[in-house]
């Protein structure tokens, strides 16, 4: 067989995907899980948006469309992406499968092997798994309880002259759960321009806030069309539904649809027109208002059974929104050994070591906790077993 | 902003855009369109399967499944393979969005910039639509009324030592029309195999025969997985629903599944539950049926109102299946300006120029004739009219 392009050295099956396929087993509680809570998904709302997509609509709803999207979806999104503080026309917005394909098609469209991207530390490794086509060498920004720390930024843009984009998640961020603060954003889009690079303003928990409703998107801050915001359903409405939408510039939508033309041609025209007839028969903020008690419920269980259990060594901050809280354990506690030698095949309890969510140097002393499938009974119960399991651990 | 990177030269829209636009006007008959019959779409039938994928199975169909795709229907495409004569089981196989992201997955897999892509000459614009990214160069193969000529082929490959792949429309090709002989399918595969380079057999027309059943696939005479075969619904059940498959060797289907994960984690789980209900609940081999029957009797129509209206000097073969048809006029005329000029403005009738069909030299003297969503008497109309501004033109 011919060689396969050098870029497929860079795809690689996940390091973790071993440890999972060991959580897996239903005796396990696992924190491991990023899935959205499949009790929160509006299905008989949804079967009615689907079948007036089947009836009436369905010569369209089956049909192609507009690689840029539905028309009346994207007019749909930009009315809501207008009320998030975005300055945003349709022609502002297309639809993506998932924002892992606005990852891929931002990638596509900037990257030349051995550009930088720059990303917060830790990062999503869902993040660098669609990056690393493009070949780029990656630099991590210091990351604190604030989010990325733009001092350490700008220094680190400095260092490196063929830095060409920032990828962050500054809400409610994975796997941190952190939540950068607006004085902070602004910065970091300050630097973008300064430093002519694009930003990747990956938000998809954006809407699963718990408190105040979420802080300036870093796209607000934008006078010159260098981020690209990227919002999504999977984590409101459905990840089935793979539907996602992507606001930039308004001719830099026009090459990224061409992209997307090129890669799968369009989103599912039938599944854009059902979220577009969801949007227009239910009340979709009563619904996003339901999932954030729901998750706020879980992150209170989940944080008052840390704080009953939990040694005082191990730190976390309590997350604001999203479905991830990051434990961080003193700096000698490896969590992968800890999760295979003691926690998984003793303890029967699992989460994702944090060794994975590195784009370099790898910190071994972290884990990412998810909450968002688990019943409230299995999430103390496993709360308990991490603890007990931790200090056998330390006593040896 | 920074410099986009260079893939981004080849990313350009289509040249034919601006012509196909003008042929947008209702009041011009166009035989444009390479889009399916929406008469044909089985909406009751997907709307049963939708209702249950919503119904009792919505925790699943809603959730994130495998990047390859959910098992049942990936046993179920396995089967029906395997009835076409491959050898394949369920890990032989993948789900895509759309045969388009076959194209971009397995460009993106094997070729590096310079790198040399086969095509038939003519070729289908989306082919390298979906290439361009990964900076090939393209040899075209001469291609006669019995598909790409494996003389030439052979030449060509000789030729060109950085050949890797060969893109092919084996069975009722866009745009021509035409078949490839079982002779030259075996011996395409062996020079394949000599030369080493992969095959991509694009199939999206496949089940839409009008005579025999088609003939064996390329991946049937394949001994050593170097043929990645591309099937897809949307020509049979529908576009919308954005969900084609892929049969090759099992390990390359996982690194295919890893670069899907990459680009858009999977196809929307939805969907693909719908679509297995669909075949699990409805004779989809005779809805295939009703579909060769109405598409062969529009096929029919046609090739009687050509050679009832149309001047000996245009070329034609009759296709023994798909959407098109591809004329071929007199070297001197030039279908672009006949189109823009006289067609178009005075005679109100459209079909697609075929210089926009050929990876390297394009010809100006064809085009291409899609006959699926007219209806009978707009077609007898519509070729009266070429007919007429023809020899309007000629006989300035």
């Amino acid at each position: 067989m011919p060689q396969q392009a050098s870029r497929m050295q860079l795809v690689r099956p996940s390091a973790i995907r071993e440890l999972l396929a060991l959580a897996a087993d239903p005796d396990v509680i696992s924190f491991g899980g990023g899935y959205p809570d499949p009790d929160l998904f509006p299905a008989r709302e949804l079967a009615a948006a689907y079948a007036r997509a089947l009836g009436e609509q369905a010569a369209v709803s089956l049909q192609y469309t507009h690689s840029e999207g539905l028309p009346r979806l994207r007019e749909q999104l930009a009315e809501r992406m207008r009320a998030d503080g975005m300055e945003c026309g349709p022609e502002h917005l297309f639809l993506v499968q998932g924002a892992q394909q606005a990852i891929d098609l931002v990638g596509k469209m900037w990257l030349e092997p051995g550009d930088v991207v720059l990303t917060e530390e830790p990062t999503f490794l869902g993040g660098l798994v669609g990056l690393n086509p493009y070949e780029p060498e990656y630099r991590a920004v210091r990351t604190d309880d604030h989010g990325m720390d733009p001092d350490h930024l700008e220094e680190v843009l400095r260092a490196n002259p063929r830095a060409k984009l920032i990828y962050t998640i500054p809400d409610f961020h994975n796997p941190t759960g952190v939540t950068m603060t607006t004085e902070r954003r602004r910065r970091v889009v300050e630097l973008a321009r300064e430093h002519d690079v694009v930003i990747l303003e990956d938000a998809p928990y954006r809407e699963l806030y718990f408190g105040a409703a979420p802080l300036p998107t870093l796209k607000s801050f934008d006078t010159d069309g260098r981020v690209f915001h990227v919002g999504s359903f999977s984590k409101t409405l459905a990840p089935g539904l793979r539907t996602a939408w992507v606001v930039a510039d308004a001719e830099l939508i026009e090459r990224l649809a061409l992209l997307k033309l090129a890669s799968d041609t369009q989103n599912s025209t039938l599944n854009m027109a059902a979220i577009s007839n969801y949007l227009e028969e239910q009340d979709y903020d009563a619904h996003l208002d339901r999932i954030r008690d729901h998750y706020r419920g879980k992150r209170d269980h989940t944080v008052a059974a840390l704080r009953a259990e939990l040694s005082d060594d191990i730190r976390y901050v309590t997350p604001q929104g999203g479905l991830f809280l990051w434990l961080e354990f003193p700096e000698d506690v490896d969590t992968d050994r800890f999760l295979r030698e003691v926690l998984i095949p003793e303890y029967r309890v699992a989460f994702v070591p944090g060794s994975s969510f590195y784009s370099e140097n790898p910190r071994y002393s972290r884990g990412r906790l998810g909450f968002p499938t688990l019943p409230v009974d299995r999430i103390s119960q496993g709360i308990r077993r991490i603890a007990e399991g931790y200090n056998a651990f330390r006593s040896v």
